[in-house]
């Protein structure tokens, strides 16, 4: 069946949450990185568990907690402002290089966003970085009260964009992201970052590899879930390819 | 209303996941501890994970998958006989000192455990650690296909005891553990093992922190989850103060 739709994940896939880092850095001298990358984690953990525990809160929430959760396991002492400039980038991350170019190269196809963050924090971040011109729809989970990987998340694609799953190409930088959204039916592309970071782990004693390497590296690689993405790519650029022509 | 049941959790709780160390450092010397940190990590992930997906595994196939993917992303090659002795010492962890002496004096409230692991796994690690003569019952969330902290899981205690959550007092160590029995409306004392890691983080920089603190640390400081345990002790031998005598 052709390929009707792309629906782009939006953290980590189409915008760097590591862009966060600098900010962080200029915050807290000596932490910035290492507190995105406690940060992330944690976010995404609260995100599973509040799902399981029928808690939701939305991801605007979460990432405030999560951010608050980082920086007391940190040790590190703040006020309100310094929070809130931390808050205010990740409402305007940085896209990723070769993401206008690769959904220009998309034209024709129904363009969408589907993502864990609420429906404020996308349209500002969709907004800011331009792509309110070339998307078709920005789908948040919200709307189910549910997180991803769960396939209530998956089905809102159907409901907004009228089209069915094998008619999709999902795209996702997140293994977990990628696994759920095939476990559901979608066609999915796995674009792996591959960064120095992933690299080096492979080679290196566990005793000499620097926290943040491993932090890193533990996102970048595929999960063991029982199932496997369509396509693993490493560029947004590659998506055209692997779209059949209708 | 008086605490008629005090159920514990299992991995972390009363068994030391830790002790698994010295199998893996024993197969692949120098990276013992990284790779039960970063099991651990992958192991809970996938719990959460699969129960959002609805593909439910029991905890033996996500314990070995989680193990795998380690072992993929250390870059570690490995032979059947060398996963098969690491999974066996699993199967048979040490009881962290407290336990026994704990569950004695609690002697006349009825005692369990309500764990993710399988009931083969379970019953095999109570009976090699001798609590099989302790225990009242051994509850798998098996029993209803879905992990911690899903509110499912924690029915399971009342089921199989007859006793309503406010009069049991859930232990776990685990902090996305003793928020979701919270969460759920039972009693709950989350035993925060201190750890020189735990210390040691909050005080120095982050560029200095190795690996290993950095994972230890994460698994040990209470969560922002909307919700807050009972009771927070150090040891298991404060539980016997915390429940009102009949």
């Amino acid at each position: 069946m052709p390929i009707k739709a792309v629906v782009f994940d939006a953290y980590g896939t189409l915008y760097d949450i590591q862009s966060v880092a600098a900010v962080t850095e200029e915050a807290f001298p000596g932490y910035g990185e290492i507190i995105t990358q406690i940060w992330r984690i944690k976010q995404l953990e609260y995100t599973w568990l509040r799902s399981l525990m029928h808690r939701y809160e939305d991801f605007s929430a979460i990432t405030k907690d999560s951010l608050a959760y980082t920086l007391r396991v940190l040790g590190l002492t703040y006020d309100a402002a310094d929070f809130e400039r931390i808050m205010e980038k990740y409402l305007d991350l940085d896209l990723y290089p070769d993401a206008p170019a690769a959904l220009l190269a998309l034209k024709g196809k129904k363009l969408a966003i589907l993502s864990n963050g609420s429906s404020d924090m996308l349209d500002r971040l969709v907004r800011h970085s331009g792509l309110d011109r070339t998307l078709e729809a920005v789908i948040s989970v919200d709307a189910r009260g549910i997180f991803k990987p769960a396939p209530e998340a998956y089905m809102l694609i159907e409901a907004r964009l009228g089209v069915v799953p094998a008619e999709v190409l999902f795209v996702s930088s997140n293994p977990w992201d990628a696994c759920g959204a095939k476990a559901f039916g979608l066609n999915v592309a796995w674009i792996e970052r591959v960064t120095p970071e992933a690299m080096a782990l492979a080679c290196i004693k566990s005793d000499v590899v620097p926290p943040l390497t491993m932090f890193k590296a533990l996102r970048t690689q595929m999960d063991e879930l029982g199932v496997a993405p369509d396509h693993r790519i490493h560029a947004l650029s590659e998506l055209p390819h692997l779209i059949t022509r209708p």
